[in-house]
């Protein structure tokens, strides 16, 4: 192991440690006779063969947000069943977000609950899913609408995993590196890491702040009762996008559009000025275009959010970098910066479709 | 309110209350916004009338153990989630243990959480699956596989809705009073109460000291990392056979089966003299017949009982009532104890047979 990893300490009920850093999956051992991996099915067969080297069974999911159903919950959950796999057995993932929503969930409920380890293998994996115990499946109506709370036992969190990382699925990790920063404070906003940084130091130490931020808020409030919805910054809409483009919009690249809009009605209630970053953090990001430019069809889709209580939906809003808070806003108001928000965004995609104008034709091969 | 109604602590991290007695349904009120009752279908409309006047949406469940599948789980949900029911909205049951199970683990995933309450309608339902927070279906491969830990807010259990009970169903019932009289002490075990007693004062206090039995040894152990495993007296064999039978023999049925074997099983291990009062038990209840007669059968839906670890199965034995502990048992000394047990069921059966045969035929209206 790398004298430089670093190991962040989440202080729940049973703390466990985040390790980030390098060779780490080389000599896994686990204090359990019995260990099912589960693994996103489109990972280096190299990768996976490293790991499932040390464990008994192995249970590919499809990739990405497809694995998040009540359907593959039950089949990987009757895998298990098959196999005997008795209350002290562990289950590990090994994959993004997604794979450890699904296998955190299937963790959580087989025979009421057995260990979970998670090895994330995206920077958006490493970065948000890693931390807080939050596991859970999509339903038809909704992203997160089904799941538990369920700490990992141990997270190892290996750079190594990321080199096979697509250049989009690298930037949205960086959309969640970026919230973070803006919930820490004004200083802590990091520089926007290209893939090419992935062997900088400064990168290694960057991704362990970032993963801190996200622990200290949810040893503070394990079960989101109150701050640890702070996280959801950009979220409401961004969650709403993502559902509406039928994931064509990955989660990341959503996640930026909505720090944009939160920065925009943040001005709108309480005139913070951190528009222009979160502005220049899209342009850097490049999504996919936005799946509707009607704010009625997203209304819906919004009010599905977890922060929605019978008395209506709150959005977190900033106070400039560093003061989140939560707050009812006004539909008119939510309106007028969904308008600023097209504008902005628009901006963006001219400018971006000026820079692609001005550079040679890419030649085919 | 009546009274003669006893409560019942539950002191588990949030305590709760088990109310019992009569006329608690006619006047419930719950500090919830939106309440969504899930509800056994073949219960009296009058009954469901009654309490689904109070809520804003009701969502039928197929009857008795069918509802206690993934497939079910996931229509409620869908159901909830079409209705936007948000995080501080409540699920109440109204049904058996089979009802609350399916509701409870609803309640548990929904939203990673939501507010639960409980009215069992059986005895059963009041007696073991009202306290403990167990929720959770049951996989293709076997009972209870997939579930969580969800604690209700409170539970009301009203006799009333014990009137309707078919004679076998509330003989269910007494096989778990009966076993929880066994784990307390020799004077605790009651007396074989028939459904005509229902109004008789000693029933309602006699149900309410064996709710007690199992509220604290929840309270000492509310996630079955010991103690609590006591409460299985008689499960392991009585799971196999209740899955054995593909449920045409009932849950209570199998446990007075199960008790009869834990009682066998202890004699042979502790020369314990409890079997006798298994034998009369299980005489008074006339179960249905067994499944098999062949233990090999048995033998792998046992190694799927969650006291299953790594290191093979454990069994519930009783030193006496009151003295239960758990231990492993040598496979011959299990076939043998079955084989005894075969034995008591069948001079059980034969004069059973003999008292139907004194007995006038009865007339066909």
């Amino acid at each position: 192991m790398d004298a430089n990893n670093q190991i962040i300490s989440v202080n729940v009920e049973a703390p466990y440690n985040v390790t980030v850093g390098w060779n780490l999956l080389e000599r896994l051992e686990l204090p359990h006779k019995r260990v099912a991996l589960i693994y996103d099915s489109k990972l280096p067969s190299s990768l996976v063969k490293k790991v499932s080297s040390h464990f008994e069974l192995s249970i590919p999911l499809p990739s990405g947000e497809a694995c998040k159903s009540l359907e593959v919950h039950a089949k990987v959950l009757s895998e298990l069943a098959k196999h005997a796999f008795p209350r002290d057995a562990a289950i590990v993932a090994l994959g993004g977000g997604a794979t450890s929503d699904l296998a955190g969930y299937v963790a959580a409920s087989y025979l009421r609950g057995v260990a979970f380890y998670n090895l994330p293998t995206s920077l958006l994996g490493m970065v948000d899913a890693s931390v807080g115990g939050k596991t859970g499946v999509n339903l038809p109506e909704g992203k997160n609408l089904v799941g538990a709370f369920h700490q990992p036992r141990a997270v190892w969190a290996d750079l190594e995993t990321l080199q096979s990382l697509p250049e989009r699925v690298w930037k949205e990790g960086m959309a969640e590196m970026f919230k973070h920063g803006l919930l820490e404070r004004e200083a802590a906003v990091p520089r926007f890491f290209e893939k090419s940084d992935l062997e900088q130091p400064d990168f290694l130490s960057t991704l362990a702040r970032s993963i801190r931020v996200k622990a200290e808020i949810v040893a503070r409030d394990p079960f989101e009762a109150g701050e640890r919805a702070h996280l959801n910054l950009g979220h409401t809409l961004g969650h709403a996008l993502e559902w509406a483009s039928n994931h064509s919009l990955s989660h990341g690249e959503a996640i930026g559009y909505g720090l944009l809009y939160a920065a925009i009605l943040s001005r709108l209630e309480n005139r913070s000025t951190w528009m222009g970053k979160a502005a220049e953090f899209l342009e850097w990001m490049r999504p996919s275009p936005l799946p509707t430019r009607n704010f009625e069809d997203l209304i819906p889709l919004m009010a599905r959010d977890k922060k929605a209580t019978s008395d209506g939906l709150k959005f977190v809003l900033l106070d400039g970098p560093g003061n989140p808070y939560t707050a009812r806003v006004a539909l008119n108001r939510q309106h007028q910066a969904f308008q600023e928000f097209l504008k902005v965004v628009d901006n963006i995609e001219q400018r971006a479709s000026a820079s692609r104008s001005l550079l040679p034709t890419p030649e085919v091969p």
